[in-house]
């Protein structure tokens, strides 16, 4: 169990450039034309297919007729599968002129453009590349443009895909992973739902006070946790979270919260929630929301707020998501959750598998 | 008038990556190491002269034979001719195969760094770039050591300078002035002298309090401002400014005040700090602490913090430093104060003018 929390000393990567702003948006078209030149034209456009049907939105992105464009369905989240065939379509639908990458919706479509863009430059396929920096060259130059808030993938250096052969989670974790160019435009949350939007909101929030309940800490995650949760409150606790003030406050959360994870660890929420997930195909951010509401024991002051803002904004949280499981699917939820030592560790200590025994995990899946 | 405060669109560039944490120092080598190649293997050093009598630290650093040392003396503030001297030195003792400039200091040194490395590789001299988006061509890879916290030096696209002839005290703003890498070792400002300590930790403090009492905002300047208040109101309000934990709290809100001014402006305080500057060349930080002394009828509220502030750190702030100068004088400083538009209007807007009449700034200043 050595090594499994560093020293505190890591060189983080930051996102090359951020615009942020009502409107922001409208400078896409100016951005992507310093990436165009002669020798590559081409530009792929990753939209969450949420967006097909709003005009209004997709007119006003800077199409030109050799680029191409996908609408990446969200209806499960991205997997080393989704990712591989993705890339295929691309280099089969184009000649290897791709100049620049716009990846616009939420986490999965945010991470799928991070993963498309290592995989155009580095070859083989997604799950070469799953662990920590494995991945060799640069990507094509990426741009994010976050459509709801919390994840923080707009800002990490990580593209989250599920394996379904070896039932792993995991991203390819790389410098090369963070994008270059973020616009942060808070007009673009206006139409998300809003039980989607809580359940998003509450990822920044949860991996910020899981960050700072853990033994790994320092100073910088510990600031950008502290202001996250700060404005999480704010938007949370304000009885009109979408208001535009509070969805420009969420997507800085949601970036400062991105900023936090590079530079600290999860604690038990997301291990739970990573089960959630594997097992049951549960939605990252749902699946936290459900994974909260059996932490009392573990975050008693963070599950009170966390209530709290259930309560005020009123939202539904499912329950009995684990009913009817069969000891087999228990098992593999335990071995899904207890698999990620870092965070584990962070949480609870080297002996972290004294207090998650299998039986205490299926207990505490059984209350989700 | 029009367009000083914009949209609040701005595409903010980040530092590409920043090592925190006690002993991060260690980590130059192989920062460095990763840059020389056989065509260029000559790494340019510019340290504080406070550093020359530091063996202890001095000697870790990681200097091959073919490399350049400067101390770099801090008793004026970088000018566009010290600048353009440095230059011309570096370029006459290397032979154009500098891979890297490492600048080791306060937040002359840091800047001294960054204008010679956009100065290499740009070419003619430093006033040519005095202004904004003037550099043409990324400078050479740049490594920024802070060892005094507060200025912001670290993460902001300017590196202010001193031009005499013109008085004008105006920084190279360019997306090519950030540092490439960041190596944030509290370790390093435990031998700073108190007073010292406490000027540029203030610098940080007032940006950001000018940052949030102006009418040019937006959430994310707001929220990286309000966490560099809020730890710096931890390291100045605790008692002892220097602990461990303060000087680390403090290097940490140095840098988010210095992410914060990339979205922001300051306000009435850096104005009249700058006349103090360029006409009796007093160092910013302690500058902007004789003016904040001045400032109770602009900010009322925060004066009384940091009246607060030097009272629990026994600090003495000189006082009378206009006394005795001629009228031509006092022209200059209100001139010097009055040019700085942006942050005036900023504070008190378009007619700033007729707040800060010739009369009004005379007083003030005889009041510092």
């Amino acid at each position: 169990m050595t090594n499994l929390l560093d020293t505190g000393i890591r060189n983080a990567r930051n996102v090359d450039r951020y615009i942020f702003g009502q409107g922001a948006i409208g400078e896409l078209a100016d951005i992507i034309n310093l990436r165009r030149n002669t020798q590559k034209d081409q530009v792929v456009f990753l939209i969450d297919e949420y967006f097909e049907v709003c005009p209004s939105i997709v007119d006003q992105l800077p199409f030109e007729a050799n680029d191409q464009l996908y609408y990446v369905s969200t209806q499960d989240e991205p997997t080393t599968f989704s990712v591989d065939k993705l890339t295929d379509e691309v280099m089969s639908n184009g000649d290897g002129d791709v100049c620049a990458i716009v990846g616009m919706g939420g986490g999965s479509v945010l991470d799928t453009a991070k993963a498309l863009s290592n995989l155009l430059t580095n070859g083989g396929c997604a799950s070469d590349y799953q662990g920590w920096d494995l991945v060799k060259v640069p990507g094509v130059f990426k741009i994010g443009i976050p459509t709801i808030s919390g994840t923080g993938a707009e800002a990490t250096r990580t593209c989250v895909m599920t394996n379904k052969e070896s039932g792993l989670k995991l991203g390819m974790n790389s410098d090369h992973t963070v994008f270059d160019q973020l616009i942060l435009d808070p007009g673009l949350t206006v139409t998300v739902p809003r039980t989607q939007y809580f359940f998003s909101g509450m990822d920044a929030w949860i991996h910020c006070i899981e960050a700072l309940s853990g033994s790994y800490r320092n100073p910088v995650g510990d600031a950008f946790s502290t202001q996250a949760i700060d404005l999480c409150r704010d938007v949370f606790g304000d009885g009109n979270m979408r208001s535009d003030r509070n969805r420009a406050k969420l997507m800085v959360a949601s970036y400062l919260g991105g900023c936090a994870i590079a530079t600290s660890y999860v604690g038990v929420v997301h291990p739970f929630s990573a089960g959630l997930s594997v097992v049951l195909g549960l939605h990252h951010c749902e699946a936290n929301c459900i994974a909260m509401m059996a932490m009392e024991s573990f975050y008693p002051k963070e599950y009170r707020e966390f209530i709290k803002f259930v309560e005020m904004n009123e939202i539904n949280i499912r329950s009995g998501v684990c009913e009817g499981l069969s000891d087999s699917q228990f098992n593999t939820l335990f071995q899904s959750t207890i698999v990620h030592e870092k965070p584990l560790t962070n949480a609870l200590g080297d002996e972290f598998r004294t207090v998650l025994t299998e039986s205490r995990v299926r207990e505490l899946f059984e209350r989700m």
